[in-house]
């Protein structure tokens, strides 16, 4: 592999940090170092920067007050603090509604809980990935402490209605907190707090261009929180630890990047993706594409290569240089096939086969042509020494039949 | 203020980040940018430098193998995982000692599980910070399931005996888990688990010179923990959520770095610490040090400048352009003078008005020369201010007889 040919279509896993990123946090590294809770002038125009950042975020999503924006180590940090801190602070309920294709941070957030005695209700979704929102409000009781329900499938990038959710939500229970995992969301639609009844939405860093070990939260005023990290009185004693300075000063930049760049993810990037989805059923017969075609955020496509193991397939491209993910990588390392195509009912033969491309501003239409010439031929080899043959020879048959 | 000419001797607030430090950081921004997690290349080569930081962290501080690093957030994230994960996963007992002088991530957390039904013994500290190890002994029952004790305090620089505390515990109940807090410790003296007793050592990267935003745990094979941040099956399931590549990366050379540089600190810094003390003790008459003197981390002094207010002190510092603190940053924007300074029976008319001073290895001779010649006439100019004048004067007679 030659990292200078490399094609990455793994954005959903994390991505690049921006240059200007980097640049906007190299100082606080070696030289502005101060700690911002110091008394002195050196440590607090560290804090000054801070606040720089708490307004870019709050921007970002539509907070009315970068108070609302609470920094963390991850996404997952801020899911946790929705489902484990939130939670207890606000009621004594004991009912979560989610659904079954969230991310692990929140599924095993769930399943603690339900340990801890609360009941959660599972969500199902559709063969496209989307939850019926009549199950929904039929799932909502006086018991319903929180709903946590993602903006955008990481693995799909199916979106979901959080915000006719939140308003379904609110109006059967108004004490019912609605938490949204934005992660896979921001930067790539748009994702606004504003004039909406969301409650929390989690964020993370290096999904949007800043560096890992960073993420944000935004808690509505009025929201109640139980820090999940005890100790010292940063971030006005919701999240306690000296401040990842350099990181939330990147995340700050990334977020005012993505604001910008939110047209091209809409647009040019959509059109990229658009093309590589194209280009890959055309040429693939026993390709198929996963999840709802239409509501999806513009950079992700998840396609199934029918009877083919989806790792097998990953390390040809990784070959090629061409980096795509089966799943999520922070469910890789498991032999389990997704839990989201699971609860998408999609066939075991196309279960095992899926191909996640997630696409992002720094995609170029000549990686695309590479990826749509390339791939084919990849699985043409591994399709001739399948042990499925006369499975592969109806598909087969059935795409000239189809395509006549 | 001329950042230029800035003195900092604010280390054990958090320190500048090693340039060597920043460069190995570097490529893991923009270029190296894949997520240890994926399955390609891209993404696995970031996963071998993890690796690499691992080793390097558990080489730092005796590991007998890397596996027992686990990378956490911040220094606060180690303690609360020993307090809230580690406990609660080994027995199901409920007494916990710990010391009063201990920094607020283990207070604040011992405090929370007293409201959740466990008891904790705060033990005392005499004088000059330090504990009673008979005391100790005779706290130790049969429910004790965790000892927390720091390895050296974060305002005075006391050290504590934790190796023979951890003996003492074992031999006491050998199922009682033994905690160090040795983010003020590592890199200033020698910090070893190797042949000890010590279960559990959180260490923090932004005191040795690598950025915020990142620490490491150590937990002695055969200690479970149950996780404190719950998701994806990153560092062994013990700690959810994507990695901060570059902050580990960062954090492992400046273990390499703390290393290498311990002979310095504890000759050279040391020797810079004790002639700023004396500079000081010498032409200012209102001054006292705080905490044992011979019993101390090398890099830190704390003086109390009788009848005076420590805030007031620093803002002159300030202006000067020399950065120093009053008690933690992290319980800083409170008006209550120190708990580990009360905690030790300093007279009130002397908690006020105490200055910590913390050096590293990029203090020199000359800063301190600068110190001794400026801090004197700020504390004139203030004493001849004070509302206490008699006060002062037996004091300044006080010291001309002692000096005669």
């Amino acid at each position: 592999m030659n990292d200078n040919k490399l094609i990455y279509f793994d954005n959903n896993a994390t991505t690049k940090v921006d240059e200007l990123v980097l640049e906007e946090m190299l100082p606080y590294f070696c030289e502005k170092y101060g700690n911002p809770s110091s008394m002195h002038t050196f440590g607090g125009s560290v804090g000054q920067k801070l606040k720089e950042a708490r307004v870019r975020v709050a921007d970002l999503i539509g907070a009315n007050n970068p108070d609302e924006i609470i920094f963390t180590s991850c996404g997952t940090e801020g899911s946790n603090m929705a489902l484990l801190g939130v939670l207890n602070a606000n009621s004594g309920k004991k009912h979560i509604i989610t659904t079954k294709v969230e991310h692990p941070c929140v599924l095993n957030a769930a399943k603690f809980l339900e340990k801890k005695g609360h009941r959660v209700t599972y969500l199902n979704v559709n063969s496209d990935g989307e939850i019926d929102l009549k199950e929904f409000e039929e799932s909502l009781n006086e018991d319903t402490a929180l709903v946590a329900c993602m903006w955008a499938n990481n693995e799909t990038g199916v979106i979901y209605p959080v915000e006719k959710m939140a308003d379904i939500a609110k109006e059967k229970n108004p004490r019912t907190k609605f938490f949204v995992d934005a992660v896979q969301a921001v930067g790539k639609i748009p994702v606004n707090a504003k004039n909406t009844n969301i409650d929390i939405i989690s964020i993370s860093g290096h999904k949007i261009h800043a560096p890992k070990g960073v993420g944000a939260v935004y808690i509505k005023k009025g929201t109640l929180i139980n820090p999940l990290i005890i100790g010292g009185h940063q971030e006005k004693g919701r999240r306690a630890g000296t401040e990842n300075v350099a990181g939330i000063i990147g995340l700050g930049k990334a977020c005012e990047i993505a604001g910008e760049y939110l047209d091209d993810e809409l647009t040019r990037v959509r059109a990229l993706r658009n093309k590589l989805e194209k280009g890959i059923i055309k040429n693939v017969y026993n390709a198929r594409i996963n999840g709802s075609r239409d509501n999806r955020v513009p950079n992700t496509t998840n396609i199934s290569f029918e009877y083919l193991e989806g790792e097998l397939i990953l390390l040809h491209l990784n070959d090629l240089g061409i980096c795509a993910s089966s799943g999520s990588a922070c469910t890789s390392g498991s032999l389990e096939p997704s839990h989201v195509l699971k609860a998408m009912g999609t066939p075991f033969t196309a279960m095992h086969g899926s191909i996640r491309f997630s696409l992002s501003r720094y995609s170029t239409e000549e990686e695309v042509d590479t990826v749509i010439e390339s791939l084919p031929l990849v699985i043409e080899k591994l399709n001739a020494i399948s042990p499925f043959q006369s499975q592969l020879n109806q598909l087969k048959d059935l795409k000239i039949v189809n395509s006549r």
